[in-house]
């Protein structure tokens, strides 16, 4: 073992007031050192976080620092260029072999000369921190639960005989500090061969869980392991299945990619599914079969996309809601589907990948289940919460998570409730006549002229209208093919303000609205979008029954607020956060013209992205939120929508568009809505409907 | 929840001197109780050991006690009939349907209402003593890691949404004091149906572990569970597989059995096997399945004789020597046949069956291997450690586990040496031209006239002799079909006695030794001990071959107890323990005649039975050994004969019978040996063959 890694060990140094001054950047840690002190000890005394997986032996480079020159009044002090010793071999011979950027040396090779001011660049500190692209999100701390460690493990001795696995959990212990280890029988049959071609040297991959007892060994590479160490943050929706693959050392996302969930053949919302598995013996093991395989179909294909090894991702977190959480562990849901409303299990839960048949990761892959809140609040609404976090804010904020279930979160610094709301799969492009997921060539923006009546549309995979120049060019790849979740909002919401839709939801006849787009369909009408049939391709309309399923599902997710809301005791919010795989494509305006959220001043909604999904990511990367959300869903309060009977009167309330009693005076402002009505068979606002659809729940 | 269950919570009562006395037999513990304790609140106060499965709620009858009426000068008590309460609805409904044996009471029903001696019958006390039928021998005191516990578990309630896990863990909790849990993804998909079959009451199965961590939920059961909770005990040996099938709550055996190790195909002995992975890629893989399956095979044909099913074994604990313990566990023992004979594991193992593919368990059967002491000293040796208890001895003691690869442990309360020897299967009956295992027709026992060199046998099946009336008639159903280990032992040592072996193991010819039974045999001789050629059976003979097989055997053995009593630095032991799957057989004066064991009086020798086999069953049945020896394998001294020089001096000196330079004082008190020579060529004494045959295991 080298000198520096033994100087490298816990034990303080004594340090004299005469030893040269150390000054660590951006953290400003200081302290003084004796001469000959390698900097990776001085950072490690200090508490500065410079990274190290080779224990200070000058092979991995990940203990790269900058020693900055010069007059620093800021620390009162004057660094010169001696401050740091010479290049010694082994930095010398790291440099000439693999290079490295000027002006940096080996933490663990240069030694503390004099007064010193030195930087530790971000991608030498372990715990880097993660920058996400919403402005109003937290950083993510970089702590894994899984960590690579390079070690020197002592050779057999015939005559003090303990095997391999207990010299190396004796190397773990006396280089990194690690208690103790369990190791699998699968990394058993290979540690054999692995330490001797690594001629005793290895680097191992541990899973330390957050709670208690051993790390787990999960791999083991002989020499000083360079390949990757990846995990998956998956968000498992009812209709959609959305995972990040990141990389475990950097934190950063590869890439990012969704499947549809195949349990929509089985039933297209939660409780259809649950009495699918109810109706047809065998059917939730159907269930548990479809979303293990898609969930291993994505695995691959984001491991292709990122150009990784799916064998180097160690680690799984998921997050979901109840009923996808018990599917996926194959527990039958039924229990979810009828008061009381038991979850067979609400805490959090670290398995094996391969008891859940995760077959394309590592073998020893370990899976993090975020806990459940309540039998209808998942795994995904704290996710939301460890996301958002509106315990920690002081304003009155309410978080809705958009799917085809919502979370819906209301707290601040006192008091956080939750609860969720059925909307359905409308709000994802799902039961919309022209409806599609958010893909090249789906309507994801739209204007309606308020006087001509005449709409324009952007696509996603172009920035241009469809009513500027060149848009029929950049259109020409992927064909204008339907509207996707977001689409179907801004439509509605336009067709409102248009004056081509009344408050209870009926669109006007041609003749009620002076525009031909609005056509008949069967004793209903329909608004015209884009017509492209002359030239082969689709009709895409806004149906009656596309505005009804709109309905019901802005219906589901304002009562679910309003519910959360009487039980907070207030009328208003201070500020909406729209989250959910599309959230971050909603605009606020037209999300409150439709009614969809509570009135706020319209600078007072934030989208968040897929929460849900940054909360899993959160998890993955920082083992210490892990016991935060578990605390944090013990302090939540639930509401129970499902038996409720207020639930019922504010959804039926809520039908109308915006709302057929609660004024909406911020959108007033910036928004003044016409009141036509096209009613003329004295059709109300439909809330029957609505009531039929919330008894399948209770 | 009873009250009874209530009272019978940890929380002291307050007494006071006024209460009544209660004195429970036989521990005689004794303590002042309120009026209208209930007596299992009584005996858990005081720590007396009385069982309850159910926690006291009248169901499960463990609990039951016989009063003692009348005055106790002993106790200083005088006990009315009135001084337990009246018989209760709860206590004479279980009478009415279950019936009770006369005096016995419930203990969690009968409550206290004067002074009174209580009797705890053997049958209520949760650690049970287990007699082992050895008279030396440790008792068995039952403490399982595997128990059952009966509870009552809160119904889920909407407004306090916690899983049915949770509230099943908060029961073991609050009713059994059980910290915490953890529970399979099987085990969890079936939680919610038993939950509502038992009505929220329900028995489980929970395996605690030794080390730390929360116990493991094995399985659940819907209200009172009174099927069986079993165990296995096995003895994996190079041979032969020996298991126990135990009851885990009484800790009796219900059926012993043993199936050839089917790895005797690859190779006899434990070199053979390990050269065998050298020489055939993936060779390891086929001996691990072998070994799987046959143990699979031995687990369902156990069960089939005791009428129980399998899913009812919980638990296995395995001992067995490296090469074994690494091809059982898929390792390649490619390490343990070449010096430092590096272990890839040496702790102890707590391991799924399932990973171990022991597929007719119950699912969730949970394996423990006891820990190795080194490269050539396995975890039987700590098997035979933990049933011999060498280091609580005062006086020295020799115990050797003979097997194919025999076991020696030599120690007192100063210190244990250990190491193991290649002996090879002849002390099994293998390697012998007329060997069999030991089975109904094998010769057990030989006796050779010194003086008309005449034999007469025994064969397992009969107790008479062969040369007795009637014992044609009670061989006719088995035959005479060879020789097992035992009378092979006994055979050598007969002919050495009786003048047909010189010390050097030469069998003499006809003229040489007066008797026709010597028949020539190629250029050697051979001693015929039953020819039944002319009614078509077998010739059983002891051939010069044979002399070798069992000389090599002795010699390894010998050499070994050699070694460490060097290591001691003493010429004798106090006392010899002969162990193994038949060491109960051995003969010990046959077994100093051969020079098989160091000289002692031969009431000095005695027998251990299958000590490995029972250190297995004393881990299953107790949880605290597995602790003690994991400890006392830490303190063993291992004594490497691989490397040991003098390991071959005393070998090749051990080869003559019974040793060539030792001196048998105490053998030559009851036997003396005759000197003849049937050297007639200078023929040595083969010490060389057992050169060449060492030198392939260094």
């Amino acid at each position: 073992m080298s000198s520096a890694t033994t100087a490298s060990a816990a034990t303080p140094q004594t340090a004299a007031s005469q030893d040269p001054l150390v000054v660590f950047t951006p953290s400003g840690k200081r302290g003084r050192f004796p001469v000959g002190t390698p900097v990776l000890t001085a950072a490690r005394q200090l508490g500065v976080d410079l990274d190290s997986v080779c224990g200070g032996r000058g092979i991995c480079s990940k203990c790269q620092i900058t020693p900055s020159y010069g007059e620093f009044s800021k620390f009162g002090v004057v660094s010169e260029p001696e401050a740091l010793s010479d290049w010694n071999s082994v930095e010398q011979r790291y440099k000439d072999k693999r290079g490295l950027i000027d002006g940096r040396r080996l933490g663990c090779q240069a030694t503390v000369q004099a007064d010193i001011v030195i930087d530790v660049p971000p991608e030498s500190q372990v715990h880097k921190q993660v920058v996400r692209k919403a402005a109003t999100a937290r950083t993510i701390i970089m702590d894994p639960a899984t960590r690579l460690y390079f070690i020197e493990v002592e050779e057999p001795d015939m005559h003090e005989p303990t095997g391999d696995l207990e010299r190396l959990a004796r190397a773990l212990r006396e280089q990194w500090q690690i208690a103790d280890i369990r190791a699998d029988l699968s990394v058993l049959t290979k540690l054999q061969p692995v330490l001797r071609k690594g001629n005793w040297q290895v680097t191992v991959a541990l899973y330390r869980d957050h709670h208690e007892g051993p790390a787990r060994l999960l791999d083991i590479w002989p020499g000083l392991y360079e390949g990757g160490l990846y995990g998956l943050a998956i968000d498992l929706g009812s209709t959609t299945i959305a995972a990040h693959l990141c990389d475990l050392v950097s934190g950063q996302v590869l890439c990012s990619s969704g499947v549809m969930n195949p349990q929509i053949r089985f039933g297209e919302d939660l409780m259809s599914r649950v009495s699918y598995a109810m109706m047809n013996p065998g059917g939730d093991k159907d269930m548990t079969r479809a979303v293990r395989t898609a969930i291993n179909g994505l695995t691959q294909s984001l491991s292709t996309e990122a150009g990784i090894d799916p064998a180097t991702i160690f680690e799984a977190v998921i997050v979901c809601n109840p009923v996808m959480h018990h599917l996926l562990l194959g527990i039958d849901p039924v229990e979810l589907g009828q008061a009381p409303f038991a979850l067979a299990t609400s805490s959090s839960l670290s398995l094996r990948a391969k008891d859940l048949e995760f077959t394309t990761l590592n073998d020893r892959a370990q899976v993090y289940l975020l806990p459940c809140i309540a039998g209808h609040v998942g795994a995904d609404a704290a996710a939301v919460a460890l996301s958002e976090e509106p315990g920690k804010s002081k304003d009155l904020v309410l978080v809705v998570d958009v799917g085809t279930n919502a979370e819906i979160l209301l707290g601040n610094t006192t008091r956080v409730l939750a609860c969720s709301s059925p909307t359905g799969p409308a709000f994802e492009g799902a039961q919309i006549s022209a409806g599609q997921r958010a893909a090249p060539g789906a309507i994801e923006r739209v204007e309606i002229d308020p006087v001509t009546k005449e709409p324009r549309f952007r696509i996603i995979g172009t920035d241009l209208w469809s009513d500027e120049p060149g848009f029929a060019a950049a259109a020409a790849g992927s064909g204008i093919t339907g509207i996707c979740g977001s689409g179907i909002i801004e439509a509605v919401a336009e067709m409102r303000m248009a004056g081509l839709l009344d408050d209870s939801g009926l669109i006007g006849s041609a003749d009620q609205t002076g525009t031909p787009r609005c056509i008949p369909e069967g004793r209903t009408h329909a608004y015209v979008i884009h017509d492209a049939r002359a030239d082969g391709g689709p009709l895409i309309s806004v149906t009656q029954g596309d505005i009804r399923a709109i309905q019901l599902a802005k219906s589901a997710l304002y009562a679910g607020a309003r519910l959360l809301m009487d039980e907070m005791g207030v009328d208003k919010v201070d500020r909406v956060v729209l989250a959910g795989a599309f959230g971050a494509h909603i605009s606020p305006k037209h999300a409150m013209v439709l009614g969809m959220i509570p009135d706020v001043p319209l600078d007072k909604v934030f989208s968040a992205g897929n929460a849900a999904g940054t909360g899993a990511r959160i998890a993955l990367c920082n083992i210490a939120s892990r016991a935060e959300i578990e605390t944090t869903v013990g302090q939540i309060t639930k509401i129970e929508t499902a038996i409720e009977p207020k639930f019922q009167e504010h959804f039926v309330a809520a039908n109308a568009i915006p709302h057929k009693t609660d004024p909406f005076p911020e959108l007033a402002k910036v928004v003044s809505l016409p009141s036509p009505s096209f009613n003329t068979r004295g059709e109300g606002g439909n809330g029957d409907d609505g009531g039929r659809r919330r008894r399948r729940r209770a």
